[in-house]
């Protein structure tokens, strides 16, 4: 985990491209650039180079000429790593990729593991783990919110509040250990009355991130919208017209849908994941029967349900099948009235008055004719949007939102143990384990094991 | 061809990876980067900053942070493109490089057209068209040979031959010119004798380049082999047997193959397309016979025929068939027997005798028992090296080699002349169309239309 070769790797994607950039970081990595690459002053080795400076030149590797190159230089610890980094922007043939790798290799290099660049950036101080598992997710985001929560968990928003948790645990800390030292005074530094509004406090920040991670989740990874409702109410219809594009088949016999079909877009900056899924009735046949298993499963696990019903239904209908949808905590239910074109004005008006007794969010549209789609966009954007946490940091890695849960628990015992008058020392235990957990998440806290399955899911080069 | 908006592309291969790079070139390529770039030192603006440094910041469009970015600053006209460059490096999402793009786009840079980076290059004398056009072949080089070629040749090899038949053309012509001024008084300035001399250097010289295209040309797209012979003599075995796969569907039963199979594999560098073809015989079967001719076809086009028999075959029957098989100027044949570990050591001795009579290069091996195939491979790299041309520089380019043809016809054209006598003009005429195909590959001479022909197979960000 922690040794102390250089290491090199393709920091661009794989291919043929106009440029590609091979990543060299560690104790050799500019004297192993300057074995292979010979700038235009020939006398001018690397090491001697000012900070920050670009180089061009030829790379030659055994007197063979391998690339004309353009080399930057980062001296430790002003560079990702800490470490002294040699960046070579070469012409993006494979080829020249992989002899110039070679060449590294040959000098003394050895190929990086994955993110083992950024694991070396938090070896060496220079971003904390929630960081470093930030620059991930940066790569990977597609979405403008997905962006936006990663970047600011790189640039240091989240560690910044855990910061603030873990200064005044440290503090109630040092006082509970003051204490614990006078024990046989029977002193009480730590007021236990500020001490109880701290922890209510500390236990309110905790539960509003351990709340975002429910929208964190979804952002990262798209949020899921179950399209359902009875069959041959225009499900599949709906879901190529939100997508634009014929994904779904769309016939007139009941059931055509049983696969679940899904697809992403992405709407105000948010992705979304639509799943269209078989109609719910009663039927014969096997595999229509495993398709609507299969959407009791997907509504269960949507953020978002559009039960589609047509505007001609009515109300005591839409009510009895909407009563069959338990909705769990954070799922968010939309109620879509298709084919309100072939209402009249009279029954239009009659039916959203009816509609609205119902007190769901509800949309009258056309999918098929693309009439009010709008409107259905906006309310799905807008209940997502409600769910944003306010203080503006949202979790989104399942393994902070677990060292925050048991944080918690730990915040949760010693509150009981106030009240119960429990010993100064088992609260000072359950104290330094809420610290302990919220370390985890920044990594002063972390094992070997810890760090490689972290980095493990990162691409090489980074 | 030549606006003066500053442009932008993506350098780096499409797709995620944990950098990308996108290049801006152009008059204001610094000054858009200012707009959107916040450095450590916020008052110091990169137009007030050094050549070939490189600088850590934010780039943040309308109030927004899109990303932490890596900037190298080039100054013109020591740059690429000659003009002024910033190459920002970001982290590899496709969702950060879409949102610098359009930011850059906003701000008035647009994006480039393929290869318009390595066409200013050349427009702004930063190098020649044959330079601009190496540097696609060396991004596309997949082998040790292709790169060498591609290398040399952006290195300004070929270019500084081109030069030394260009002043020596040159350096006549004047002669001839100043001949005409005064012909009135009959004088020549250029001795005919001297003159016929050079043609025949300059002739000699253009041959030697165009005879190298053959040689050039596959070294670039692969040297085709067609692997030939009668019916199952295990011609599908040796292409597998010599790419170590089971590329091709082997059976007993005679006429298996009726597709062309290919396949591509590196051997000391040189990059073959081994073609195993339906074998040769007299079939009923419509498809078998369409194979046969496309057989044929291949063998015609192929740059080695790979011809195979059974050892025990006998030396006239081998002969015949050979007869068979007419070769063009560049083709070479190599007789493979196979199957000799049939054979008892009298028996391969008689055949060895009878098949070298035959005056072909002929090797014994076992494709299926994997004997001897290394002599076969030896022999096949031997034979394309002695294709080599001894003064290292090599044609690879088509437009290259017509270029050269017709120089040379010119050149046929002058030598005539000057048996015929004819009239000095008429020479001066046919020099300088010498010279004007020579300046065609360099691009002294050029046209939009050559250029747009040029530069629209490069990729886009060179």
């Amino acid at each position: 985990m922690t040794d102390n070769s250089t290491i090199y790797a393709l920091s661009t994607p794989a291919g043929n491209g106009a440029i590609a950039v091979i990543r060299l970081s560690g104790d050799e990595a500019i004297q192993i650039a300057d074995t292979l690459f010979r700038g235009k002053n020939k006398l001018k080795k690397l090491s001697t180079q000012k900070n920050y400076t670009l180089h061009f030149g030829s790379l030659v590797h055994k007197e063979d000429t391998i690339d004309e190159v353009l080399v930057s230089l980062f001296k430790s610890p002003q560079s990702y790593t800490g470490e002294d980094v040699v960046e070579i922007s070469c012409h993006g043939s494979v080829y020249i990729q992989q002899r110039i790798m070679q060449a590294l290799s040959e000098n003394g290099a050895r190929l990086a593991t994955p993110g083992e660049f950024t694991m070396r950036a938090f070896l060496n101080g220079k971003m904390d783990l929630s960081q470093a598992e930030a620059v991930a997710d940066l790569i990977a985001s597609q979405s403008a919110a997905s962006h936006k929560i990663a970047f600011e968990q790189m640039k240091g928003g989240f560690s910044s509040q855990l910061e603030i948790l873990r200064n005044r645990l440290l503090h109630f800390i040092s006082l509970i250990e003051l204490e614990l030292d006078f024990s046989d005074e029977d002193v009480e530094f730590a007021d236990r009355k500020q001490f109880y509004h701290l922890l209510e406090e500390i236990d309110n920040h905790i539960y509003h991130l351990i709340k975002s991670f429910s929208y964190g989740n979804v952002i990262k990874t798209g949020i899921p919208v179950a399209i359902a409702g009875r069959t041959n109410v225009g499900k599949s219809t709906l879901l190529n017209t939100l997508l634009n594009e014929e994904k779904a088949l769309v016939s007139d016999i009941a059931g055509t849908t049983r696969d679940v079909i899904e697809d992403t877009m992405i709407m105000d900056g948010i992705t979304f994941r639509f799943i269209d899924t078989a109609g719910i009735r009663h039927t014969t046949d096997t595999i229509e029967t495993m398709g609507i298993e299969r959407t009791f499963e997907r509504i269960n696990k949507a953020r978002i349900v559009l039960y589609i019903a047509e505007a001609s239904d009515s109300a005591k209908d839409i009510e009895q099948a909407l009563n069959g949808i338990i909705l769990k905590e954070n799922q968010h239910l939309i109620l879509v009235l298709n084919k309100y074109d072939l209402l009249n004005n009279n029954e239009l008006s009659l039916k959203q008055a009816e509609i609205q007794k119902l007190g769901i969010p509800a949309v009258f549209l056309s999918a098929k004719n693309k009439l009010n789609m709008h409107q259905l966009q906006k309310d799905i954007v807008e209940v997502i949007q409600a769910d944003k946490n306010d203080s503006g940091v949202i979790v989104t890695n399942v393994r902070h939102y677990e060292a925050l849960q048991q944080a918690k628990q730990a915040v949760d015992r010693i509150f009981e143990g106030l009240q119960n008058h429990i010993s100064t020392d088992l609260i000072a235990q359950d104290l330094r384990e809420v610290l302990y957990h919220i370390g985890e998440i920044t990594g002063e806290i972390t094992t070997d094991e810890v760090l490689g399955n972290i980095f493990k899911n990162f691409c090489i080069g980074k």
